[in-house]
């Protein structure tokens, strides 16, 4: 048991925040009962929690510096999501056995994420078990600069970053649903191990727009979590939503399914009143990140009304779509 | 999977905090990509988090309800060792199959600890898995009033709440390792599946104590905790160590196996200097929980000294103590 201990010191905690005059933030980090965390002054602290469990989220053969990586990511996702400036992070695993190669592999994808956004590890628990992975990450942000879920207006418009479908076509890939030229399996493959949360672009939409959350889930389940909270419905150009250039040259059917039932993309979903658009579009130009419009929110017409997407494609036809696989993704 | 939803929702949702609007402090709770959380004005957040796994911590056939209590209770016990007020906490599981009769109970113990303790459900995240549950808590504490394992003095008295080996007695029974009589017997079993987190006693040492944690390992692992972080020794009188009528109807070998090597307990170990004996004393009083004084903390004495705990009886004798399974304990 000392090795695994000596491993775990080796790997994590070494590089995590211990001492509070090593943070400017006044963080106490690992080796007490608790870590001490304070919001920046006058802001709150934004937290989320996402756990991964080997043959659900990953496969038991994953390259563990890419789990690393995105066992991180998907955790920022939910501050970009949010509008939050990443602070620190806690990580709490089990593991079958004490791996060397594999903790520093693992731990090598991790921090690489955490020290480019400033997020620190501020505390854990490792224990023998089923391979488990479970982050809780903390950002700073403005109360009333948050960007909610229930925050969407009538009239705004609907936003994408980036582009969606790629990582549930590498799974495509990956599960012989479908195949791939050896580059466009590649951009697959790299976008579903490797997403990017979308920290900078969250923090340049705070003040700008109305309601966002990351897709995770796929963007049909996902807008309408949006909806829902905010108590609207919306109208979506499927043919507006933006794809790469390899996700373009599958099918058509299997792009529109990789787009809207996917999953595992973490782009953010947001609305904005139409009068900044040209603020989005700022945005987007300052983070390097292409924004693109795709549809509009509008408010409900009758009592009997619930919120829902209504589908179009560009020729402003109304589409109704059945959703393969889409209760699979959105389970978890 | 959409009945797998509903139960988590049932159970855990509905009793979750929701609304900015519901919670004193502007927590936004489940329902957004994050929560979000401030700690009091001028306070720190006081973070921790603890993973617990099937056949490690818990036996598959435990009590859902017993198993809900502990484990909300292990983690609010890191923030009574910091001295901080409960405030909210996360639950990430995953399950490996919803099991409504389960769900319920399992909520049930959960609920009831968070609500004595004013502690709100903020966030989650739920996958099927092998059974895993991982909670991380959060309390509010003055900087400068946190208990910090770093911050044993020389001369400083080592004092213990409550009664110590209990948990680790009835682990011993349930495995046949000893006997005991029915009552005994159940004893420990409570203390075992029901550990009270002792909240009221690190408040009221605000100020009183120097350096405290929480007993989740043993005596022996976790007391030398606060001397490596101190640099100091410390002198125990394993004769002092509060046991209860139960434990002492156990043989005198295993009794000190139990109290110094056992884990489980939860109870707290601080240390306070000697001029505060009186207040300690106050503060247990206050909170209708013994404390007993076991030893005292000494510098080290040489550049070749260790952090390290001397045994003693009763009569200043001292001892050598070989900890039967204490590695095993340490481990988590």
């Amino acid at each position: 048991m000392l090795s695994e201990f000596s491993l775990i010191d080796r790997f994590f905690a070494r590089r995590a925040a211990r001492h509070p005059s090593g943070s400017a933030d006044g963080t106490l980090g690992i080796g007490d009962d608790c870590a001490l965390l304070a919001p920046r002054a006058g802001e709150m602290l934004a937290i989320s929690t996402d756990m991964l469990v080997e043959g659900r989220h990953f496969f038991a053969d994953v390259d563990p510096e890419a789990l690393g990586h995105k066992t991180l990511a998907v955790n920022l996702s939910d501050l970009a999501a949010m509008g939050a400036q990443p602070q620190a992070f806690t990580l709490a695993f089990s593991l079958p056995a004490a791996d060397e190669a594999w903790l520093a592999a693992f731990s090598e994808g991790l921090f690489a994420l955490a020290e480019r956004y400033g997020c620190e590890l501020i505390g854990g628990d490792t224990t023998g078990g089923p391979l488990n992975l479970c982050v809780t990450v903390f950002g700073s942000v403005p109360a009333q600069a948050a960007l909610r879920r229930d925050a969407a207006q009538p009239g705004d418009d609907i936003w994408i970053s980036g582009t969606l479908g790629d990582a549930r076509a590498g799974l495509g890939v990956q599960r012989g649903e479908w195949s791939a030229d050896a580059s466009d399996a590649a951009t697959f493959r790299r976008a579903l191990e490797r997403p990017e949360p979308r920290i900078a672009l969250g923090l340049a939409l705070r003040g700008v727009a109305h309601a966002a959350l990351d897709l995770s889930d796929g963007l049909a389940g996902d807008l309408l979590h949006i909806l829902e909270r905010s108590n609207l419905r919306a109208t979506v150009d499927v043919d507006a939503v933006p794809r790469s250039a390899a996700l373009r040259r599958l099918a058509p059917d299997i792009q529109r399914r990789c787009t809207l039932a996917g999953g595992d993309d973490y782009e953010l979903c947001f609305t904005a009143p139409a009068a900044a658009r040209a603020a989005v579009e700022a945005a987007g130009r300052e983070v390097a990140l292409p924004v693109t419009r795709i549809g509009t929110i509008s408010a409900l017409q009758t009592a009997a009304d619930r919120p829902a997407i209504g589908w179009r494609d560009a020729a402003g036809t109304p589409l109704t779509l059945t959703m393969q696989g889409f209760d699979h993704f959105h389970a978890d």
